[in-house]
């Protein structure tokens, strides 16, 4: 398979065990069922859980293992966006191409999809390793990292850097100290768990780690150069937010020109830090890639 | 001890434990630790992490394994308060005697330090676990529990059906399933999350969780009788709320008498169920009938 082939083969990976753990049913809840389901089954890039699948295979590791914590690490990263575009946080109206969640649901239906999805997250992996007792120890690892890059130390620790910051000048190292949390956390948290569950050794996490921390912060300066090149059908969200909003980004900061140089580079030390890999590390230097060129 | 001296030493116990559990730190994102802390350790009455170390107590078990889950029910029961305060859904101004959380750090920060708690619930039961593998599979369960009783099938779904049914005309087997999960659900999770963690056998857990289920269902008829009867002072929130949001509540459809009648029904079936813990079920039945007659 080319990177194309495999990347869909994931996606569909995902997709399906998605809609498998979060079916509707018929109960008097149904609503918030549909809710969460309107935002995790919208689409999306996916490359969250594709991350710990793609990690899974170059360390030849069990993808059924590793699939539940890469589907909550797509929920985990939903719910974050649904709550991030609420009217008291980014108020976005648009988001993969649709109308946000509060727009179509309500706000306070909303904020109860968010927190579900951030609690289905645990339910579905909680519920996986109480039925597959085998690797216990590295799945409940798994299941802690996710946890903590998540939270208060990772990502939503970003996001509250982020909100504080607003209409305020900060430095170049508060921006990236946000943007290692508010994006990267969650980059990490899936690259990091499908180690633990692989039983990948010390030297396998370190490369690892090195490359989920460039790669989200790439992601991230890809983004922001987004913002002021990108288009708004590409991109399924509006454009110019972060100038419409006097925030600071990398561009703001080094402009367009300096920002893409610092974008290679930085991708650049991802992909050599996969080295350790060999041949198996291919698809996650290809992921890196086109990371570098994608238009949404 | 008497009653009101054991209930002091658990409250104290979990009091401790979640200070030194969510303590302040010098990052970048404290203040969200502040927006938590706010909330968390405002007091309040402690009963589901008092639940659980009844249980435990009831089961011989060791209270220290029980401790970082009943903390984690009151994170959960805590986020839950946050969000249910916000403008988009109550809206109320106060909760246990002091300004709600978005009054003070405005809504953005709420809505990011319920998150916080909900999240933080997980990393806290999962660094205990990861750093204490003994019990380990009694250990998931609870966890697991209490992941399934807080969300879409437990308390976020009663929360759902709550906010559907606002201002309409619902029936009383309505309500009662929605008590059961928006209060009940994670009354059951304490309760039964002990349980697992002790080893309980299976019929010290269905009296167990038919004690929880009643206990449940007379804590909310308690909180329509005082959204009725209550006083301001002692409640710390504002009464006669319910009936000027139009709620539907046991007192609107049963009256206040046969609402009381219901109350001392159910707390004695609550009471009947302990019967096979004899007299370790003691502080458990003692619970029961301090709930009735609470004043907040």
């Amino acid at each position: 398979m080319d990177f194309k082939e495999k990347m869909d083969f994931y996606v569909h990976m995902v997709n399906d065990a998605l809609e498998q753990m979060l079916g509707l049913d018929d109960s008097e809840q149904k609503k918030v069922r549909e809710a969460m389901r309107y935002s995790l089954l919208a689409g999306g890039k996916r490359l969250r859980p594709v991350l710990s699948l793609a990690v899974c295979d170059a360390l030849d590791g069990d993808i059924e293992q590793v699939l539940p914590f890469a589907c909550a690490t797509e929920m985990i990263h939903t719910y974050s966006l649904i709550h991030d575009d609420l009217p008291s946080m980014d108020n976005d109206d648009y988001r993969r191409g649709r109308l946000t969640n509060h727009k179509v649901f309500g706000e306070a239906m909303a904020i109860l999809a968010g927190d579900g999805l951030l609690n289905y997250a645990y339910e579905v992996m909680l519920d996986y390793v109480c039925k597959n007792r085998d690797n216990i120890y590295a799945k409940i690892e798994a299941m802690r990292i996710i946890a903590k890059f998540s939270g208060i130390d990772g990502m939503i620790g970003g996001q509250v850097v982020d909100l504080e910051c607003e209409g305020k000048h900060i430095s170049p190292e508060l921006l990236e100290y946000m943007h290692r949390h508010k994006t990267g956390a969650l980059i990490k948290a899936p690259v990091l768990a499908a180690a633990a569950i692989c039983n990948a050794s010390p030297e396998q996490k370190a490369s690892l780690e090195k490359y989920a921390g460039n790669l989200g912060l790439a992601f991230q300066i890809r983004d922001d150069i987004l913002d002021v090149e990108g288009n708004v059908e590409e991109m399924g969200k509006s454009a110019g937010k972060d100038k419409a909003k006097n925030k600071s980004t990398f561009v703001t900061f080094y402009g367009l020109d300096k920002s893409k140089e610092m974008l290679h580079q930085i991708t650049a030390e991802a992909i050599d830090s996969l080295a350790v890999f060999g041949e198996k590390g291919c698809f996650l230097r290809q992921l890196a890639e086109y990371l570098v060129t994608r238009n949404n």
